[in-house]
């Protein structure tokens, strides 16, 4: 959601109205009950997934605990992950890590449509190119060198709506500053793994 | 694919044959090609996202660059993602974060499937969970303590094959060890965003 305190309302301000497709005051109003009870910020997110064939698996997402309860997604969410032909897999998917950078132009780009309307800034177009760079010898065990995952990554975002050139980008940067997917990336996560085997 | 060394074929070993869908002689030539190439390794992979309402938005994930040359998927990748109406969203889509969670199982499930072929282990079943947990005063401004993604990961795998458990969950430590979204979760990756703000 990527609001900051400055995006409040404050007497001195008009109430905040929809903008975007925004329920800007609902917005509102859920950062301040968070305010008041800190323990319904948190959240538990999950998948599960399921392995095909070959390189080919299907995740799903249905439910996740938050803001004091357990929520159900309203659609039945079901995603395949998968190798590339050149890589020897079958191709029914995007590669993982092609979700990572689905996860990151969407992460940034839903907090730029909450943001600018909390700002009273009336969008008409944010669009997003994202790439990654990999060297496989990681992966491949041919270089111990060779980090496993992306060396970098680029994106590059188009915004436009009814505001300066210079507040349109400030939006943009406010939105990379408080992304939950650019810090995945850019800071560390622990990663736990358990495995039942048999 | 997160193949070692060890896994090669040495005249010693009986040539490798397909399993669980894995055609493993092609992946064993694939490695020794790249191992020759280095430069064959090198791969950009791209996602295009277009906003649509809303924190709802849309990526593609249509074309990538490796081994010396573009490829297109074989289907039309798109995705939605969106916050849940919990967080004021349409629900159209998982959340970015959730995306992530399908991203770290797809990947060390991909890996699974091919290691257990180069070992000659024939799977029956691969299943797992993976849980974020995440306190969103970070990303709502609310506190400067809190981080704005994951501030844990767990994933829980079950793997059925025809091998003692030990070796089932060696299997699994193998492809968590040189999978690329555990590295890009654990690790840090550069990641630069440019604005075009018109």
């Amino acid at each position: 959601m990527q609001i900051t305190e400055k995006d409040l309302p404050r007497p001195s301000r008009p109430a905040p109205t929809p903008r975007n497709g925004v329920d800007t005051p609902a917005l509102f109003a859920t950062i301040g009950v968070v305010k008041q009870q800190p323990e319904l910020a948190r959240f538990r997110f999950r998948a599960t997934n399921r392995w095909i064939r070959g390189t080919h698996s299907r995740s799903r997402m249905e439910s996740f605990f938050g803001a004091g309860g357990e929520h159900r997604h309203a659609g039945d969410f079901q995603y395949d992950g998968d190798h590339p032909a050149v890589l020897c897999g079958a191709d029914q998917g995007p590669t993982p890590i092609e979700f990572v950078l689905h996860a990151l132009a969407s992460c940034i780009t839903a907090g730029i449509a909450n943001i600018a309307a909390a700002r009273g800034v009336t969008l008409t177009a944010v669009e997003s190119t994202v790439e990654g760079e990999i060297d496989l010898r990681g992966i491949l065990g041919i270089s111990k060198e060779v980090r496993n995952g992306y060396q970098n990554i680029r994106a590059s975002f188009r915004i436009r709506g009814d505001a300066p050139a210079a507040k349109l980008a400030e939006i943009v940067e406010q939105s990379r500053a408080r992304s939950a997917v650019f810090d995945i990336l850019t800071g560390q996560v622990p990663v736990e793994i358990a495995v039942d085997a048999g």
